[in-house]
């Protein structure tokens, strides 16, 4: 059995300790990093969740310590007293790398086998492996490092949110399915059989009906869940910051977040950022940058060459132009040396993954000019082209066509930031943060052959567009606005229609009745004719903010145990069978299994 | 259409102005208590989260903005721009009452219909009508105070363990289900068809999971589900304050939550709290006060008198004894004017609910003695019962036995705590700490015919009880400790087992092999093989604690949207039926339905 810690007392974190105890008596504790037995001296790196202290063993050593410090083998849990001391070779790499531990008294407190992976930063293991271990890939100071941060900017954004008098309220998880909510989970009840809650995609209604309450300012940071394919950087189950405020509008809620990126880059990054944000919008960064979360860490911005089209017989760009779409073009200034001509074979099979038909070019060299589409058109076409785009020797044209302006924003907008990867342009450890305002309130669905909310039915329009609710819904704006934060959506919100007459407007203009409106969001609409404040509200991605704050590649970096794309956890391997019985006792039956598992 | 906001912005809430802000002009904002309206005089009180505040028009007022006011009706939402004066009739009920604003500007942003009760304190509309309207309910000053300092708490909660190195780290929701989890709720997945995940009971074994991790020391602030047949104080999902420290026994945890007790109530009660905790082990709490959560902010202790009457003839105390129950007393001092006979007739059927068969009484009035039993009993039995209860003329003896104790502990126990509220033995604004520690680690189950872990199996038996694991089941001791408020459990937890040796003890001892425990807990059983450290844990009941801190009778009063009895909410009316094409999609049916809804 494996030695107790009765009356042993750590007094210290590994890194607690330096130069300046040198003589002190301490207990340390911790896994055994490392272990190097040199015969008549033994060193051992004791890790915490601090970081690395050497305990060291010598000739003075006590025999019984000695033997036992011989038997210690990577991730064995110890607890060690000695006196710290200065070390001989001194270790440049770690914070404690001038002191060591001559230890006098050791404990081993938990044994262990060989685990599957080295615990270390360095380790090149599959993802899948590690999640599988991940209460060992847990024991990386890399994950390590990311979780205590992901702590600390919770802290920071509590204690910023409360000083501005938020109030911390909770909203329940078991919540009543909506029909609008095609991918809520549901939780079969065992006291109603037939019935069903859902867990909700955001505490959305819950916190406008606390705005209803008098709340006045609500703040929490609320799991949240959706049960949709996975993209790569979703999760079944997922974390917002969630807030709301009465009697506030944009400029309130712009303001206090602002404040709250302010404080947070600070005290988590010690990074200073300008406020307030730029605001850019929603036509504006679509026009320039071909995305409603513009990256403008760098250039590479669209230019409009549609009217410069209007004639042209080149088939490609004139089909784009009659049939309603656009032609547009970054011009790569200086990059054609490094975009090759196959380099450029590379970035069209790029955009076609964004349904794009193709990628038009024109190469200037040094050398010599070759280009995809000049030859198509006529010298005017040509000239008052290159003349709008600016176009020197050097630089690389590239051009997208597209009947449906969709596929030339989204094509282009990821061909710039992939452009800016490629080449470079994005600078390490520069954070860019901007706000995108004047959203369509509306967007037309093909799949329902209707407009809907863009965000959702309670956004309020802009005052402006209020009379257009009904009659022209394509160039209505929303007052809704959305956080940028390094070309990723970090968070959005709007202001909140808080009359009943103007609500019941928008329902009709979404093509239902405010019986229908009923059905769907039943007691919300009662709540509503009680007396509404004017309210406003937002709400962050936490995982996903916390992700770009600490410049991982993935949210599975930054959340403790994540769910991997199928949607299944590989450590505990759930979702899982369950018993009969447990289904019985619901009154419900499977009735369709997976037939092959999706790869885990 | 309501006035909107635009360019108009609230300055202070109502209670921030006071007599030092008479001359300022300032906008403030709310809903409408009441209106009077005398004429030439109008005065309006306007409710915001902080309280009351007095709007004045008058003569002076211009005509349009009083006929405004004129309109006004309880709960529309205004704001309002004016001078701060002092007021003529001083209102000493509150805060502001020395103030009013005479009022140049009025904005009615929110219209109100008449809300189905008024919006008061001393409202005593049934409390399902207040959920049905919880957004109405909810504006009550009253819930809004306890909202509010349920925020309060859970702030000062966090500050004080992350002072203390807590790490707060966000553990999943969706989990796998355990076979032991016969009150799990289960959610089925849309991407496996024919799985479940679970929804967690506690935290418990991704806590243990983060300390083999190295973290340290967790907390969270984690809700729990537990699908079971609600009983008054229960609610399908509640709130734990969760955490768990490494290298730590119970001496630790047990000084970091007295910490956190003496901070919460200093911090939001103004109340100083003596630490440490009295600690009273498990067999004496259940000795003298009939509980492991006793009460003991007043006597009435119970008494052993078994041994007194090893040889009655009276049949009710001879069979108790002979079959190995007790009997036991409470002398009721001085109460016998109190509690007649007809008082007495009532605590008999008190504790018959409690599964005792009769309470036998001596009440000892100056006026004479009447006796329920004595008469059964020899005249040394008798004298030897009163000598030992300290009998003196005014008191009441009340007895019961049976041959189970825990008939007589729960009898007694509940009837000690009813008698102090009858006869007002407890002090209002007492709060009153323990620690009950040293509880048994089996507790034999009827229903299974076996032992079963009373805590959880990962608790640690005491150091010296570790060798009777597999011999004397009844009298192993755990390393486990609840923490006990004016009688009812706050908090509770234990020292684990961190040895994966003696874990694998403790589960043969619990009748399954390590085969079996591997089937039910899984990873978990292979995460202790690589290196764990001792750890011990504890969470509190955040609704519970909430509840008791703030004196009110329900958690429902301090939880913003709680659920009944039934497990359904009675605001949006879930759980229930959903769509059969979101069935379809999930792969189940539902194969037994409610008849009857069980009332709401």
């Amino acid at each position: 059995m494996a030695d107790t810690m009765n009356g042993f007392k750590r007094t210290h974190y590994c890194t607690d300790l330096n130069e300046g105890d040198i003589g002190r008596e301490v207990i340390v504790a911790g896994w055994v990093q490392k272990a190097r037995n040199l015969g008549n001296l033994m060193f051992v790196d004791l890790r915490d969740r601090t970081g690395i202290l050497q305990l060291a063993f010598d000739d003075a050593t006590d025999r019984a310590v000695f033997e036992k410090a011989e038997g210690l083998r990577a991730e064995y849990v110890v607890m060690a007293k000695g006196d710290v001391r200065a070390r001989e070779a001194v270790n440049h790499d770690i914070p404690t790398g001038k002191i060591e531990i001559f230890v006098r008294e050791l404990r081993i407190v938990g044994k262990a086998q060989t685990p599957p992976f080295e615990i270390t930063d360095t380790t090149n293991v599959k993802e899948e492996l590690r999640l599988r271990y991940r209460y060992l890939d847990l024991r990386r100071s890399e994950m390590q490092k990311a979780l205590q941060l992901r702590h600390k900017i919770v802290k920071v954004a509590r204690d910023y949110y409360d000083e501005n008098g938020f109030l911390e309220i909770e909203t329940p998880i078991l919540i009543k399915s909506t029909p609008e909510g095609a991918r809520d989970y549901l939780v079969p009840s065992r006291v109603h059989n037939g019935k069903f809650y859902a867990l909700p995609q955001s505490p959305q209604l819950y916190k406008q009906l606390l705005m209803l309450s008098g709340f006045d300012r609500y703040m929490q940071i609320a799991r949240c869940f959706r049960d949709e394919d996975l993209r790569a950087d979703r999760q079944p189950e997922f974390t917002q910051i969630d807030l709301e405020m009465s009697f506030a509008d944009e400029e309130d809620v712009m303001a206090v977040n602002e404040g709250f990126m302010k404080r947070v880059m600070k005290q988590v990054l010690d990074i200073d950022i300008q406020t307030p944000f730029r605001r850019i919008p929603y036509a504006e960064a679509m026009d320039r940058f071909g995305s409603d979360k513009p990256d403008t860490r760098f250039g590479l911005e669209l230019t409009d060459l549609t009217d410069l089209l209007a004639g042209t017989e080149f088939k490609v760009f004139a089909g784009a132009v009659s049939e309603g779409g656009s032609v547009r073009a970054i011009n790569v200034k200086g990059a054609a040396s490094t975009l090759t001509r196959k380099e450029i074979d590379k970035l069209v099979e790029f955009v076609k993954t964004y349904k794009a038909k193709g990628l038009a070019y024109t190469r200037l060299t040094a050398d010599g000019e070759s280009s995809s589409y000049e030859k198509f058109l006529s010298e005017e076409e040509k000239n008052a082209i290159r003349a709008r785009l600016d176009a020197q020797t050097g630089d690389v044209l590239l051009i997208v066509a597209d009947a449906k302006n969709s596929v030339v924003y989204d094509a282009l907008g990821a061909l710039r930031c992939h452009l800016a990867e490629r080449l470079g342009l994005i600078e390490k450890d520069t954070f860019d943060f901007l706000w995108v305002t004047d959203f369509p309130l509306f967007e037309y669905s093909e799949e329902e052959g209707r407009f809907m909310a863009k965000h959702h039915p309670f956004t309020m329009p802009k005052a402006e567009d209020i009379s257009m609710v009904e009659t022209d819904k394509e160039h209505c704006l929303a007052r809704a606005y959305d956080m940028v934060m390094n070309g990723c959506e970090v968070g959005g919100g709007s202001v909140r229609i808080n009359d009943p007459e103007l609500q019941e407007r928008m329902f009709r203009a979404l093509g239902f009745t405010l019986e229908d409106a009923r059905e769907k969001f039943g007691f919300l609409i009662d709540a509503y004719q009680y007396g509404a404040p004017p309210h406003s509200g937002m709400a962050f991605g936490l995982d996903r903010l916390v992700m770009l704050m600490l410049q991982k590649d993935s949210i599975r970096d930054v959340i403790a145990f994540p769910k991997v794309q199928n949607a299944s956890e590989l450590m505990s391997h759930c979702p899982d069978v369950v018993e009969p019985k447990a289904l019985d006792e619901l009154g419900i039956a499977v009735v369709h299994e997976e037939t092959e598992t999706p790869a885990e």
